[in-house]
């Protein structure tokens, strides 16, 4: 496999930080729609399963636009998400949906936390070289709509049905958070580049923010549940 | 769930056998969707794991165009999809692939023989109202041509590498073939409309040779990834 950047070439912190956020996104995109996929399966009517499908499949589209947009920048797609590869299994490994509505509730809240953060880093990609990145990356991130309202609704009409199901999936969803926290945590502590790109870009304060952002959204998705207290 | 056709309305086979046609080959592009993004997890490379789940991604895709087009003709696709889901859930559940390998073979063996059956059945669709599902029908079959080289290369790579592969890849995609033509019998005793279609259509001749042109491609196959003989 070609590494990212190659040995005979400068140091470039900006253009691995894009190749790094790039890769870490598309072996998100990837990984979670062979996992959806399968989740698709606990889904117990076909409407339901038609439903998480097409969540995963929209999943693998925006994985081959990350993926394409790699390969114009020069850089090898397989080799940008090589190093991402660990952690994303382990994360999907340690959370895998016991029924069809932790998956459900896996694929919006765990996709709503990645979408968020990503697109709050996007946001620092202010260079002018990064302009294509940038504006693919927040393409990418945005909401798709339809398959929110139908998770928003679902897991509504199941905790109405039987009002105890909350409990468990708000528990749910707080494992999920500590597993993603866990494993962004280990990713990031590997790769310099992203880490130099928040700290270089933004400060403290910045940052402080960025997660306190990224926090709420979580907070109003968990709301739009009916999950939270 | 509704019923494809209404008791208040007069039988129609015709309609019938579009519906139960259209509703098996969603139903089985969706199932091949879950259990091939399912599969894709058993790859040894992320190039591998992102040709298999691209193969995947074109069966919701398809599945999405099918089930549009029953809604377009009035039908549920849910209730079209219904009568197949056992006999496919039957035969993935016998059919799990031990490593990504098998995975291939099955994306490429079963599906051929698949589409291979329904081109046929499809080009039996003569009627001046079945012209849409006809055209649809064999362009949602047409063969994608770049997944079926990756995956002949792909195998032979393999069965150079390591020559007794072959006997055991052989032997799966027996029996692959075994389990799909037991299902797709069990399916069709239940469906007086499809079985009258072909039977109507066409007399005796007509299918022994649709048998036989299905067995030659599908010979043609095991001998494009070198597994005949």
């Amino acid at each position: 496999m070609l590494a990212v950047v190659r040995p005979d070439q400068p140091r470039d912190p900006a253009a691995e930080a894009v190749g790094d956020l790039l890769g870490a996104l598309a072996n998100g995109e990837l990984t979670a729609f062979t996992r959806l996929a399968a989740d698709a399966r606990l889904a117990p009517t076909l409407r339901d399963e038609v439903a998480l499908a097409g969540y995963a499949a929209r999943r693998f589209r925006d994985f081959r636009r990350l993926s394409d947009h790699l390969g114009e920048l020069g850089l090898d797609p397989e080799a940008a998400m090589g190093p991402f590869v660990g952690p994303l299994d382990a994360f999907h490994d340690h959370t895998q949906p016991a029924d069809f509505l932790e998956g459900l509730v896996k694929a919006y809240v765990g996709d709503g936390i990645v979408r968020d953060f990503y697109r709050e880093v996007a946001d620092l990609l202010d260079g002018e070289r990064e302009r294509g990145t940038r504006a693919l990356l927040l393409e990418v991130l945005a909401e798709p709509r339809g398959a929110a309202e139908y998770v928003v609704a679902r897991v509504r009409e199941a905790v109405t049905a039987a009002p105890s199901v909350a409990g468990r999936l708000a528990l749910w969803a707080r494992r999920l958070v500590g597993e993603a926290l866990s494993q962004t945590q280990q990713a990031a502590a590997e790769r310099d580049a992203l880490i130099d790109l928040v700290s270089e870009r933004g400060d403290l304060a910045d940052l402080a923010r960025l997660l306190s952002r990224v926090t709420d959204a979580h907070g109003d998705r968990m709301h739009a549940l009916g999950l939270s207290g």
